[in-house]
This record gives C-alpha cells, sequence and structure tokens, in this order.
C-alpha cells in the first residue's frame, strides 16, 4: 500500500475515520465486537488477507486436519504477506478460538500488521502482553476444530458484520478496526488526517473551557481564523 | 442423487435423520432457525446448491447491481439444477431478504426442488400458498442489497450453523431442514427408512396404551417379536 | 388438586391470571418462551411434574443412556401422575428436543395433563394434530442426548425464567403457559373466575361502541349497575 | 390523508415499498419484529400515532395508575384519531403486554386502522380472530405494568429499530409493516403502483416458465413491449 | 441536591444502595449494561439529566444536522447542569456512539457529574484517561447519526432497562451505575450510609477468618455487641 | 484430589486442556461467558463444589430468607470444602449478583480454591484487588434475591452452557475456566504437562522465526529431534 497513506493512517483515529467513511456514504465500516487485547499494542494499518470459517463437521475437522499442508489455517498463516492483516470470518463465534499464540506470533513474526477475528482468540493472557495489535471478541480457549472449519482464503468475508475484500485496508486503535474500501483509501487518509488537526485544536479548546456553540461544528469564522493561527503556530 | 435414496428419504421425518446420524458422530447436521413457510408444500429432498451473502457495501450494493447478468443471487437462480435445494448463507440475519417471490417462483419452475435462508424471505404471502416448500427464520420485506451482498456460488457455506457443502443432501420437512453428507445420504437414507419401520410400530403401541418400558428403546424380546408380526401383517 | 379450582381455570385465560397473580405481587409467572403447537388442543390445566435437563456430555449422553430404565427423562414419562403437567428445564435451549412424539403420546395416554419445555419438541408435524396440549419455544428435530442429559425429576427448576415448585398449578391457553404458586391457586382461581365475567360485560360494551372511560377499569358508578344487571340476566 | 394515496398503498405490498424507499435512500424502514396476528386481517394503511413506553418502575406502576384518566396508554386509545395506525414503542420487549383484547377492541371501535407493537399483546387467541390487523412480536399474558410505563403520546419514537414520527404513514400486510416517511407518502405510493403493474407481469411470466434474464430486471426491450401490450390489454 | 445526601452517596457503593432500594420494594435500579470506563475516575453522584435517541433516518441524520444550534445532543451538552449526570438512552445500542471525547470533555469542563449511555461512546482511548467518569456498554467509534436520532432533553427515558426521570439521583461506582429515585434519595443514602458501616464491619471480620453465621445476616446478638464496640472505637 | 495432579494442572493452560480433553471426545469443556476479575489472581484448580440457582419468586426470596441458617447460598459458603472451587449456576443470567464481597471472602478464608459463576458478582471493585480467583460473566450489584433462588447444593449443574458434576476438576487460568471430568482428570493432567513442554518448545521456534510448517503439528522428525534435544538441555 502507498506508504504516505499508511504514515498517515498510523495518526488517525478510528472515530474519525468513520466520520470521513460516512461523509462518502459509509456507515458500516466499523467491526462489531472485535476489541484490542493488548492496549499497549502499536497502531494496526494495512491491506486485508482474509481467512473464512464454516461451521466445523465432525467427520472432517479432527486433530489429524492439521497434517494436511494444505490446511487454509496454516496456509494462510505461512502466506499473508508481511504488511497486511490477518482478518477472519469466525461467523462472530467466540466458542471455539479462530487461532492462538503459536500461530499469532508467527504472523508476528513474519512481518504482519495484526490479525482481527469476529470470534475468540486463544492464550489470551500471552496475547496480553505481545507486542503485536491483535483484536477479538471474546477469549477462547478451545481449538477452533471444536466449531469451524478453515475452508479458503483470500475472498471476500464479513467480519464483524462488516464487508471486508482483499486488499481493503483494515485499522486498528484502542477503540476498534475500521475496514476502508481499497480504492478509497488514499482519499480517506489525507482527509482523515487533515481532520484529525482539526479535532485536536477543537479538543484543546474545549479542555480549556470553551463551549462547543459555533466551534464543533465550526460555524464561527472567529474559530476558523484561531485555528488557522494554532496550524501555523505548530506547523499542522 | 440415487433415486431410490431420494424415495426412501421423502419418507423419513428430520427427526428420524438427526438420530441416525447421531449414531455416526454427527451432532450439528439440523439446521437451527430456518422453518416451513407453506405448512402444506411438499417434502423437500435434493442436493445443495449453495449461495453466499457477506455484508453489503452501499457504493457496491445499488439496484444497478442487478443489471449485472453475473450477479450470483440472479445467476444462481438460473443455474441451480434441476432437483437441487438452492441453499443460501445468509448469516442468520433476516433483516433483509435473500430473495422474493419472483426469484423463488422461477426455481420452482425450474424444477428446483426447495429453498432454504438461514435470513428471511420477502413476499412471503405469496410463498404461504406456493405448492413448493421454502423455509427461512423470518418474513423480511427489504431487498437484500439492504444488508447482503451475494458474492459467490456453489462453495461450502453455513447455513443455520450447519455447513454445507454442495452436494449434500438436504432434506426438509414440517419441522425443519437436515443436511446429510454427500456420501453418507445412500447408508442414512436406507437405515432412516428402517428405523421409520420400526417408529410407527411403537407410536401404535404406545398410542394404544402400552408402556415405553422394553419398547423405546426396545429392550424387550416380546416387543422384538410382536413388531417382526406387525411388520409381516402390513409388508414393510 | 381442587376439582372447583381445576374448572374454574379452565375457564379463566392466562392474561387474566397474570393480573390476579400481578395484584399479589407476583411479577414472573408467565412462561416466556413457550407457544401452543396445535392451536385446537384442549386448555391445559393441573400441578407441575418437574423433569430437569443439564448440558449433555459426550461420554454419558449416547443412545446407551436410554437403556437405562433409570434414566429420568423415560422414568420422568412413566411416572407423572395423571392430571399433571409435564413441565420441562431444558435451559431455554431449543437446539435439541425436550421429548418427542412417542413420549408425548405416552403421556397423554398415561391421563397427563399436558407438556411444557422451554426448549423444542421434536416430530412437531405429529404434535401440531395431536389432541392435547404441548408448549415449547421451537421445533426440534435432534434428540435430547446432542445437547441435554436428563438428571433428575420433580425438584424444584426455571422454565421459561419462571420458578416451577412440583405441585404448582400449570395453566395454559392459546396465549401460552402461566405457573400459580400452590398455596394461591384457589384463591387466583376464583378471583381470576370472577374477574372474567367483569371482562366479559366489558369487552361486549367496548365491542358495541362504548368508550372505555370509566368502564375500564370501572369507575364510573353507572357501569357498576349495567354490571350488575348484565350478571342477573346471564346467571354469572 | 390523500384519499388516493391510500388505495394505492392497500394494493402494494410492503415488500415493493420497501424498494421503492431504498431507492430513495431509505434502508430502515421495515419493522423488524412485529408480524400479523390474524392473517384473515384487512389490509392496513394510515398516519402513525405514538404512544411511548419506558422501563416500569413498583412505586408508580401499580393497578392504580390506570384510575388516572390521563394515563397515556388509556388516554391514547381514546383519542388516537379515526383513520390513524396506533404505534407502540415497547423498546422491542414482549415479556409484558402493550396492550389487550379490550382496548384493541375499543380502538377497531373508533375506526382506528390498525395497533402495532415492537413488543407483544395479550389476549392473542381473541386477536386471531378478530377482522383488524394487529402487529406484535410475540404474544404477553402479563399486564404491561410489570414491566412498561406509558409515559407520553404522539412523540417520535423506535419501533421494530425503525424511527416513526407521528403521521407517518404506517402499511401493513401479511409480511410485516413499513414505516414511509409523511412527505414521501403520495410520491412512493405512486411509485409502488406503477411497480406492482410490473411485478405482477413478471410474476406471470415468470410462473409460465420464462427465465429472469433480461426479464427482471427488465433490461431486454423485447420484454418491455410485452409488458406494454399485457398492460393495454389489461387496462393498468 | 441535598449536599449531605451527596456526600453520603459519595461512600456508599451501588451494591449496598440496591439492596436498601430492595428492601423499599425495588427491583430494577442498576443499570444493565454500562460500564465504567476509566476505573480510576471518580465516584460519581447527582441528579439525572436526559437525552433521548431514536432510530436514525436517511434524510435527516446527516452531517449538517449538527449545524442546527437546536441539535439536541449539542444542546443538551450545553445545558445539563454542573453538578448533574448526563444520561443518554440509546436503546442498549452501541452500534454506533451516543457522544465522543469532545463533547464528553466539554460536560466535565462544565462541571457535569459524570456521562453514561446503555450504547458505546466513541474516542474510548482518550476516555480511559480522562480524570471524569463515563459509562458505556462498548467502545463504538461510528458517529450517532449513523444509527441514532437525538431527539429531546429532559424527559423520562429507559437506561440500561432501568426508568430514569430528570432528576432521579444516579450513583456510579466501578461496579456500575444504580438510579435512585428522586424522594427517595435522602432516606436511601442514610440508610445505605448505616448500611455500609455494618458491611465494613462484617468485611473484617470475615477476612479475619469468622463464620458469616450469625453474622451475615446478624442475627447474633454477640457480634450485635462487638458492632457496637468496634463503631465506638472507631467512631463511625 | 490427587496433588500429583494438582500441581501439574496449575501448570497448563485452560487452552492446552481443551485440546487434550478434545482428543477423548470432548467438545464442550470451556465455560462460555465467566472470566477472571483480577488478572493478578493465582490460577484456580480443584473439585467443583456446586450451587443452584432457579428464578426467583417474590414471596419466598425476601431479605429474612437469609435468616434461615439452612439457605442454601449461605451453607454452601460455610460448607464447600477448602481445596475445591465454589462453581454457580445462575442460568447464565448476570442481572443479579450470585454472591458478593463478604461471602467471596468467606470462601477464600476457608480455603476454598476460587469460585465461578455464570452470572455475575457483587462488589466487584473489591474483587478486582483480591488475591483469589473470581470468575463471573459482568460486575452485577444487586443481591440474588431480585432474580435467583438459592435452591440446592452439590447436584450436577451446568455452568457456562457446560455440565459440571460435583468433584469435576475446574482448572481457571487468565483465559477461562475448563472443566475436567473426574475420571479423567489424572490422564488429562498429564497429557497436558506434557504437551505443555512441547508447546513451549514449538512457541521458542516460532518465535525464533521458525515456520509453522513441519513443527505445528510436529510433522517433520528433525524438529522432533531438536525438540528431544531441547528436552534434555533443561531437564523437561
Amino acid at each position: 500500500m502507498n506508504q504516505d497513506t499508511r504514515q498517515k493512517l498510523l495518526a488517525v483515529s478510528t472515530a474519525t475515520l468513520t466520520t470521513v467513511l460516512f461523509k462518502r456514504g459509509f456507515r458500516n465500516c466499523f467491526l462489531q465486537g472485535p476489541r484490542l487485547i493488548n492496549p499497549a499494542a502499536p497502531r494496526m494499518v494495512g491491506p486485508a488477507f482474509t481467512l473464512r470459517y464454516i461451521p466445523a463437521r465432525e467427520d472432517l475437522d479432527t486433530l489429524d486436519a492439521f497434517l494436511d499442508p494444505a490446511h487454509p489455517q496454516r496456509k494462510g498463516v505461512e502466506e499473508c504477506p508481511p504488511g497486511c492483516v490477518f482478518v477472519v470470518d469466525s461467523r462472530g463465534d467466540p466458542k471455539a478460538a479462530s487461532a492462538g499464540g503459536i500461530l499469532l506470533t508467527r504472523l508476528m513474526a513474519r512481518g504482519v500488521a495484526g490479525a482481527v477475528t469476529d470470534g475468540g482468540f486463544r492464550d489470551t493472557p500471552d496475547l496480553a502482553v505481545m507486542p503485536w495489535p491483535t483484536y477479538h471478541a471474546a477469549p477462547s480457549a478451545p481449538t477452533n476444530l471444536i466449531r469451524h472449519h478453515a475452508v479458503d482464503t483470500n475472498l471476500p468475508i464479513g467480519c464483524g458484520e462488516v464487508p471486508v475484500y482483499p486488499g481493503d485496508i483494515m485499522v486498528g486503535d484502542g477503540e476498534g478496526v475500521v475496514c476502508i474500501p481499497a480504492h478509497l483509501a488514499d482519499a480517506v487518509a489525507a482527509e482523515g488526517f487533515e481532520q484529525t488537526v482539526v479535532e485536536d485544536f477543537v479538543q484543546e479548546r474545549v479542555a480549556a473551557g470553551h463551549s462547543i456553540r459555533g466551534l464543533y461544528p465550526m460555524t464561527d469564522p472567529v474559530n476558523r481564523e484561531l485555528l488557522a493561527a494554532w496550524r501555523k503556530e505548530r506547523g499542522r
């Protein structure tokens, strides 16, 4: 992905990004459910690489399934490109794990930017101290085979009730995860970066005791002048 | 599919089929949610042909999407082979329709054996009098585009929390829908057909006032002899 | 149970009973979830006989479990006294059946007054034409063993989020099921029977075009006089 | 309301109306949850008159509350104008009734067009044979006081997750209920009426065995000519 | 509000307050769902000032809505009196934010005592370090317009399934939020303050290894004497 | 319980235990819902002692109920043997507390190994700093009497949708709680302990940058040799 876009997205909150997308008509881009496991993990930005689960079947989903080198979960973990985000469609079901500490460590070691599931991860006490962003709906000790069957990789999926197409740009912060349609990433990043400057100014004013009237939204021209001066002063 | 198997499955209840499958280790084969819309519709038996939805996206899922002859929902409706069952993965979300009266009529006209979604169908007042089996979770007037994006056909899916692989044998009665893994269909049909004979005998005895002790399950040899006589008499 | 009370309860709606119980401080006596399967079935009145399920365990809950004559589900079906209502605590989970056509037919044949579960029954197409009241939350083909373990009979249970103590009086109509604490049954029946007379009068007046003001509740003395005359005329 | 609009809306399905509204950018106009209690009831069309419930409080919501002639539920029932639809915000909670047989009979007697709640009604066996449309999520015997406090009438509310402003046009058929923003009612009715003609033609063709390709949507000019002829013939 | 009452409530846990209210017949006063975002925030006590959301409508709820100085969310933020608690009815839906960092900072700056929603707030990473109590059900990046329409302020609402009337006293600690009916606040505070003394004594005894028998509840007169001595010693 | 087994289980994660149980055919042994309140609490291992709640009834569940020394909740707290785990069936309902700070402190003081409910505990700010493991689904201030009736102790129950028989071995870590059937505890502990050694080796290799291919699962003999050497070196 565009590195300037990546840098900008690292500095824009998911809250701001949802507003920028809403202006373009997108109402459903914030993943419902997934939360950041380690609050101290770095921000997450990267194109989506997807894994899809369907419900497990008792004769197919035994531990022997992992002996197959083409098992989509294991294959996906080795093939997800560095810089991408590993996004898992677990049908919103956290009763069995989408992945665990070993596979997530492998993804981190391979340079992947983070991992997201709308189900649960296992080994969460380890993930909670891992310097790498993982997002899930709930801790889930059981192996995926108990309820999930990894069926394919890099198809369009739903995750947290949001459509995720391979290559869409996933952004995660301490609030959660946003999916930006690929073709809009540069424009959304640019506008979000700009909007963040304004919001920082507004936040500073409000913290200093000013009313939101005329300031948020900025309908009063005086505030626009103050903003211009503030930006100049800070070189933003 | 094997026509003898089809005939047998038309005479076995979904309740009996789940027990036969449970004996083989399958606990999760009854679709949770879908109900028969027209109680007078014929029984449904046929191999699964699948359609998969992911969440809709505002820029892709406009009414213009249907102008594309390759739109998977419309394409699927024309390509689902006669005798098959049209099975839709709607992520269990009935807030927009998986299909409506016109498309379902087309499927019926094409000789498809029935349609199932874990979401909802629209035009349900019409479906309620259509001589053809449709199963869904709830009536749903809005067009699928509002929440669903048809993404591909005939991949393995989940429907009603059950794994459905293309070609699996779907059986529907007034209780709901069972999915039988393809390679087990003949054996399950044969055993289910046989078990139905026994259950009919047991039901008749119980209705006549006999205790279930020794009869259900049939641990008393006297009952086994009575059953043998009963079968002879009826030629079953 | 008191036969006069039974007769009265056969003539009082569950809606009226919940109001009579509310006057005595009971807010939680209508079972949430269970619905009547056969709308043409007779009214249901009788003391509760309970069966309790806990979640199934794979090594205990095999089909062989039914070979044990002490299996609580089968034992309960043979021991529930005639005139009682068979009430099942299925933890509100209809994903596997609480019982099916054969066992419910046995209960009917034994003179039991009806059956209620907060899960699901199987063989519902048969139950839908059986001249006997069964109440459940959803049709459920799979055998109970798949998710439920019958653990004991006639202990206090929860059913539909309502406490049910053995001997409490269960009343079912086309709306659902109410549980009346045993020691209140006679008083509640008497008051409910009386209140039904008043409501029939009010309903007749309202259907004839009268306002509810002063009539429902009956704060206008004129209405009380009209009611007195109406009762005299009809001998109620 | 405009009587021509009312007549047209009586002939257009809720499914068609949601599509017409979707074309104008409205995705959320079909009430999620409410179902028609009596399938033989007439169609429902009329402006919304609203009642709002908040959770009950033990000291305020006693049976004495109904003695107050200004109690919003009772007042609303007497004040809802003839021709309007009585729409109740019950916060989607059917654990206690939004209203019962007597009040709903009064609304019918007063010429109100129908009643809708996203909770439950009581006395449903009576409602199931009443020649008047009532829509709810589940049968609910307990009086509203147990969980609901009627707080005000004719304010904007949510019902079935849809915004309902007083005066919006509610339309109900056997599938459910749609809310049309007041200022769009005439245009939506006209377009829906027109679209129904086309859909009737398409449905007839499909039932006769024609493919949906080029027909639905009608991209093939031959079909447009056939439609023109069909309309002429039938005077539609 | 009464400042003595405020001081006492700052020292009583929500657990104790629910018990005091239960003694008076109130079962439903603890908000279900809302959790404290910043565990280090000060305790929250103050009268309720309410904001009500209904579902959003696409033509009304655009970003332009905020240009209206009378927009209820923005107006509420400027009008909620210092010392009050800002309580939002979001219909329990956290899929879009009830408010975000800037508005909540403004409330804090204005001397408001805290903010509560049964939906979600946005900018939660900032809220997590803000020295001010905010309670919500889940982090929610999207702007409220996506699903919520701010419709009015200071009407009675439901929040977390609890009735909240303007002026009711809201109390929040690390466990959650209790709503005390306004007219009971002084009495409940006094009794809760007293009960806290007893519970502190009991907790100390239990931590020291004493049995709860005769101590909790305090049925043994010896414990009452010990309590009297303990209080004297500590001047409580 | 076997002290060697206890020692081993203190060193095995719940994730690993679910896999060992899955190999033996157990899919449902991880409690869904309960989370550790104090992440710094010690690991929890011990046999289950159970308490069962049914829904409360207004006339039975008053504060006076606690005056009865045989009240099952209070009795259970005094009788749960040291070393055991106190497991509560709250029907998955956290709207009222299963227990609070005083009773849980008493259990800790008595040497009980920990406490688990599928509902909620109260006094959670205290529990969050208590050096003792408590697991619940959500903070819950209200006293249990508001929704729960303690009915009996040490019967088989469901907790978090898992069957728990008295004497089953409960193991809790930072991820959640597993229930091991009593007769399997020694074998599962031994195998889990062994599997932990292997997983530690794999995790170390993966963290060092090795691929999971041939390593996880360990199908490559080279890795088995490396493991053997690694174990020798570390004396594991």
